[in-house]
C-alpha cells in the first residue's frame, strides 16, 4: 500500500528516523521501505527500480530528517533523477497522478526557533513550497506533511525525550496511512 | 574576491550555466570557480577544501539550474557537508560572518508559469526561502538572488534565445559582483 522513502544518510546513528522506521515495521500496516542512503551510497540512484516501485504503490511517503529547512540531498537526487519527462510529467507523464505524497520529518530545533523574530526567521510549511509543488506537478495527491519539533542531541535534547517524540510522530503518520488506506 | 560554486551536474551540455560561467571568466572579475559537479562525481565532497576556499572570498556565489523548485543535489550536498557545527554555526561558527550569499539561477519556464493559477502555481521567490534562512544561520549577508526565466530547450525555447538570455543574465550578476566589490 505505502512506499517508505527514507533518506537519513546514516540511519544506523539516527534516534528518530530509526525509531520511526522501527514503529512503521511493527504496525502491520502493508509497506514497502527503501532506505536510500543504503542502497545508494555514492547517489548512483537506479531509476528504472525506483520507478517500478512507486508503481506498486498508492501512498509514497518521504521520511527524513529537516537539514538546512530541506531535504537531504539524496531524497532531492532522487526527485532530480527519478520523476523523469513523460514519466512523472509531460503529454505522457502520468505514472504518478492520483498518488498521495506524504513527507514525513524531523525538525532538530524546538518550534519555538520558527517564528519570525527566532532564530530560523520562518515557519517550517513556509520552507515546504518546493515539495508541495513537486507534488502537483507530478498530478499527486499532496498531503500536508507530517513534522514534530525538537530531535537534535545538539539542540541539548536528551536522548529518551527525543525517542519519545519519536514515537508520536511515528504514530500521527500511522493514523495518517491508516486513513489514507481506507479511502 | 568571489567565489562562483557551479552546481550543473553536467557542464558540457548546459546552455545557460556553461554561458554564464565563461561570461563571467571574460569579466574581468577576481573570481575563483569550483565546479562542484565535476569535482565530486560521486558526492564525495572535500569538507577542507570547501571550507578553505571559502574563508579565500568575500562573497560566495551558487550558480545552478533551478531543479524541482530547488536547488541540485550536489549543492544540497555541499551545505549538508560544507556548513558544519563551529564552522557556520554555532557558539565559534563564525568562519562565514559577514560574507555575501549570492544565489545565481537559470529556471527552465517563462515567468507566466509562475503565478498563482499558472502550471507552477508559486512566486520563484516563494522556494527561496530555504537558501535566505540558511544564509541568515551562518550569518551572512543575504543578497536577493539574481534569476532569470525560459532557459530550458525542452519548454520549446530555441537555443539562440536561450543563449542570448543567459549573457543578460550574466551581466546581471557581473554587474552586482562589481558592485559589491566596491563596498
Amino acid at each position: 500500500m505505502a512506499l517508505i522513502l527514507s533518506a537519513h544518510p546514516n540511519i544506523e546513528i539516527s534516534i528518530s528516523n530509526k525509531t520511526i522506521l522501527q514503529q512503521l515495521e511493527q504496525s502491520g500496516l502493508e509497506i514497502e521501505v527503501r532506505d536510500l542512503s543504503r542502497l545508494y551510497p555514492h547517489f548512483e540512484i537506479d531509476v528504472e527500480a525506483e520507478q517500478a516501485a512507486l508503481q506498486r504503490h498508492s501512498t509514497i511517503v518521504f521520511q527524513y530528517p529537516f537539514y538546512w529547512y530541506n531535504m537531504p540531498a539524496i531524497l532531492k537526487h532522487w526527485f532530480d533523477k527519478v520523476l523523469t519527462y513523460q514519466f512523472a510529467y509531460g503529454s505522457k507523464g502520468d505514472k504518478l497522478k492520483g498518488r498521495n505524497f506524504l513527507a514525513s520529518f524531523t525538525v532538530g530545533a524546538p518550534e519555538t526557533g520558527y517564528k519570525t523574530l527566532a532564530d530560523h526567521h520562518f515557519r517550517v510549511l513556509e520552507f515546504c513550497k518546493n515539495i508541495e509543488q513537486t507534488a502537483y506537478y507530478a498530478q499527486m495527491n499532496y498531503i500536508d506533511p507530517i513534522f514534530t519539533y525538537g530531535h537534535s542531541v545538539n539542540a541539548g535534547i536528551a536522548a529518551t525525550e527525543i525517542t519519545a517524540k519519536a514515537e508520536q510522530h511515528a504514530q500521527k503518520l500511522i493514523a495518517q496511512l491508516e486513513l489514507l488506506g481506507r479511502c
